[in-house]
């Protein structure tokens, strides 16, 4: 067997673009927009991108394709963390170059942005294309996480692009990459070489958000896919009625991938970063909040349950952070060395206790021990805690479980409370992409083109009305300076695009606050099943429900 | 939000039946086959079921219905562990029972056989019934682990049933669940209760498996989703290159979901427990074998992979099972005292030391710390150590790492080696049920009540054929006590369902032996994606690949 069958029908399928793309490439033109402004730090942003600042917003509609006649070479490379639909940015890219002109070429630099440093490349035919159609991963051409943002670099990728030719760079990545992608723009705009910058927005963790980007791809597979299995659980935990699931999903910082899989599996508790650093919550409050759901519902005799946790909470709880930076002094360069000798964990405590604050002690004590060691045990090369290694759903599940049982000793709970843990990450990453992120990134990839055969350069290719059909759809660019602002990093200015968290005073949140306490006592489980391709459009084609409770 | 999209879909599916179950109830008569004998200690199984050994075999064929009129008041259990298309099993049954006489009535005991015991119980109706066709999960009567096993239970049982008039309980279950049907049926013989019992084959794990029983329903669709997830890993696994995933799979025992799994998705390592106890293999020796993959893959600049463990596996290997009897010796009852009072782990690890054997300390040294401590400080009530709970994918991986670090000494080994771990069980066991899971479990059911109107009692629903489309699958009875043997457990004879572990010789594992070398070293990943109810047939109806190859 050298394919599944999935895969081998998947190659079948023939991704929706915009209506406004569907008439062939001889049929699109470009419908200029108004100026654009950056979201906040307008002179600062204009000063650092003097070349690439302001330009029109763009878009596409049907009429004589009036771009000039010039063979384009392109290159392109995928960046960051996997996200479905990544291959298919690139099929569209690849159709729409290879419709213009066949004799145009596109080279996919290897393993993320150091392919394109270090000039590690293939060139796609038909027949590599082929393989990668509708088909999840980032194994095309592979990813990586090297940051192109220093001049050295740009001059690097300015020699090879001269190399081979190249006219144009598409870079699909996230918000650092698509800052990247606009200070290349810039870096090749001043040095007048000619090259253009597209930007895609990929990160399955749905927080690159914004005016213009109604949603990154790869949010909706990997969220149906955590729902999915997120929903199994559920049953599973309805039909035993004696365990109390804890599932952490991914998402980095923000809470959007947990939020998204609230709304469509209903759990019983969710939590959700951005409303626990609001709040100022506590460890012991977080814990608490769980609790009285696991009370409420035992009192009705059922001692089951799910909760899902983000990724990114604990450093949303502001006692977490400051016990966290207390480590991490307490522990900077040779400090460690002191710690690290120390015989036994009863020692090492000790030391923990002299060296934290009497509120950060206070907050390291309620840890259960596995978690303190960690804190301790695995720090990263700088000698940091890793924050992401934290095992948050245990965290929690341990809280809870002392918290009930000073509610049993107090007579308030006299229920039965088994925990099981699970974290989704690497299970949805990459998925076969959705018919909803196969269409939308093959239109992010062809629309790509477009900009690229039209000039365009420090662009993000922009597919919106996504709550809509695909004929509905609307395509065109916009300049990546538009999305920035200046953020505070390493203790340099540095222009930004801003990181979208989920919001308070949105409507998915909205809804899932309005809905939660009902979802908490009682069982209102929805499971949502696997994904499906073929079905019914209700079934298949459906958008997130956070993208159809924002745009409702 | 109530229900999602595909559970509405699914409820419009159709289950298929066998072609001769297919011309409505009054076309439905009985082929009589020949008598049959027990697998084994055939003498001694008989002197145990005197009423019902020895029954014929029976199939159902197109021909005029000759079964007696008289209303069926039928109960249903769910025992065990989930299995997808449990409730298929309870709307096949309902639908013949209803087709058969309106009047029939059916009762679902609740919670499992204690529900038999306790007397909980719904009566269904259509309304009822209709909100659970298709869909995965046993939450439509819940399900239990108490066991049916002593004449007291059974003269409970005897009464409930007399109370209602009931003819005839359905158990769906397991080997110890079907094993006990059998005890029950011959028990309600030799009483004269007239109540007839019929088992229905349940269980992920693939155990209950033998010439009657070609497979146990769920299979298909947890090993199916689970080799959903697994190919998900093994795609972001070939798009990061940077890590190894050590994956557990539940099982139980035996190793048939974790080679299903591996047939599916071609990893490059699976092991089989079945094979590591032929082999007595060592902890040492499977560390080694995975390292060697490890090590010839980063050679071709490889740093990942993918390696799926049965959830079993510990318990075949020689060296730790002795090691887990010297341990839950070392701490039987009292003893433990002694040891839990020891203020530190050094101190415990001393008392350790002083207690096992020099073979089994040997052992036990070179087990990861964190799997030291679980050993000895998780056990169960009874002071035994809980053997499941051993996170096995983790006590490999740190293994593995050990040994590649003791090859990079010796200079055979210069990659890199990070790994992830991942248990897959309760994401499986609750899914929708494939389309081949919804058509077998409909008619494991629709068959069961046929069964009953024709009179059998202690028989078990039997439908096979089943790596050929539905219209060819063959339905009828089986004597239970034809899957029996006389077993030694907690040191009495037992007549139980001869449990199925991985034939070393049969075609699927052969299929696997033959082709693991080469996906060890190369990278031959096949990614099944989701579970397609809709699509084409080759995508939708793929029965498992273990059956395709024991079937071809």
């Amino acid at each position: 067997m050298k394919l599944s069958s999935l895969q081998l029908a998947r190659y079948q399928y023939q991704p929706k673009l915009p209506g406004m793309l569907r008439n062939g490439i001889s049929e699109i033109c470009v419908k200029d927009g108004a100026p654009t402004e950056s979201v906040a730090d307008q002179e600062k942003i204009k000063a650092l991108f003097p070349n690439t600042y302001g330009k029109n917003e763009i878009t596409f509609q049907k009429g004589a394709n009036t771009s000039p006649a010039k063979k384009q070479v392109v290159g392109v490379i995928l960046s960051g963390g996997q996200a479905p639909g990544g291959h298919n940015v690139i099929c569209g890219l690849y159709d729409a170059l290879k419709a213009t002109n066949k004799d145009n070429v596109l080279y996919g630099f290897k393993g993320g942005p150091s392919g394109l440093l270090e000039d590690s490349y293939v060139i796609f035919d038909d027949e590599y294309i082929d393989q990668y159609r509708n088909t999840g991963g980032f194994d095309i051409i592979g990813s990586g996480r090297t940051k192109l943002e220093t001049e050295e670099q740009f001059a690097v990728v300015a020699e090879v692009c001269k190399k081979h030719g190249i006219t144009a760079i598409v870079i699909i990545g996230g918000d650092d990459s698509n800052t990247n992608a606009a200070v290349l723009a810039e870096y090749f705009a001043a040095h007048n070489t000619g090259v253009q910058v597209i930007g895609c927005p990929k990160t399955i963790d749905g927080d690159l958000k914004n005016e213009d980007i109604e949603c990154s791809f790869g949010f909706d597979t990997a969220t149906k896919t955590y729902s999915e299995i997120i929903g199994n659980i559920q049953r599973d935990a309805n039909s035993a009625k004696k365990y109390w699931h804890f599932v952490k999903v991914m998402g980095r910082s923000a809470s959007h991938v947990a939020l998204e899989a609230a709304l469509q599996t209903q759990p019983n508790i969710c939590l959700i970063g951005e409303e626990v650093a609001a709040k100022k919550m506590s460890l012991a409050q977080i814990a608490d909040y769980i609790a009285d759901s696991v009370a409420a519902r035992a009192a009705k005799g059922w001692n089951f349950g799910v909760a899902i946790i983000p990724e990114g909470i604990v450093e949303f709880v502001p006692e977490f952070s400051v016990l966290i930076a207390e480590i991490n002094e307490l522990l900077a360069g040779s400090k460690a060395d002191a710690f690290n000798v120390l015989p036994s964990w009863e020692a090492k405590y000790a030391f923990i206790e002299a060296g934290l604050t009497k509120e950060s002690m206070a907050v390291f004590a309620i840890l259960p021990q596995s978690i303190q060691q960690q804190l301790f045990l695995e720090r990263d090369p700088h000698g940091n805690v890793q924050v992401s290694l934290i095992e948050s759903e245990k965290l929690f599940s341990a809280m809870v479980k002392e918290n009930l049982a000073a509610r049993k000793a107090a007579g308030t709970y006299n229920g039965k409370f088994s925990a099981l843990h699970h974290f989704l990450g690497y299970e949805g990453r990459c998925a076969f992409p959705s018919n909803f992120d196969a269409d939308y990134c093959y239109s992010l990839g062809y629309n790509a083109f477009m900009l690229i055969q039209y000039g365009f350069n420090g662009y993000l290719s922009k597919v919106s009305n996504l709550s809509k059909s695909a004929e509905e759809w609307v395509a065109g660019g916009m300049p990546i300076t538009k999305m920035m602002n200046i953020e505070r990093r390493h203790g340099h200015d540095k222009p930004v695009i801003r990181k979208a968290l989920v919001e308070l005073d949105g409507a998915p949140f909205k809804f899932f606050e309005a809905n939660r306490e009902q979802w908490a006592v009682e069982t209102c489980y929805v499971y949502p099943g696997a994904i499906q391709y073929f079905g019914p459009s209700e079934v298949c084609d459906q958008p997130t429900r956070t993208l159809a409770l924002e745009k409702a």
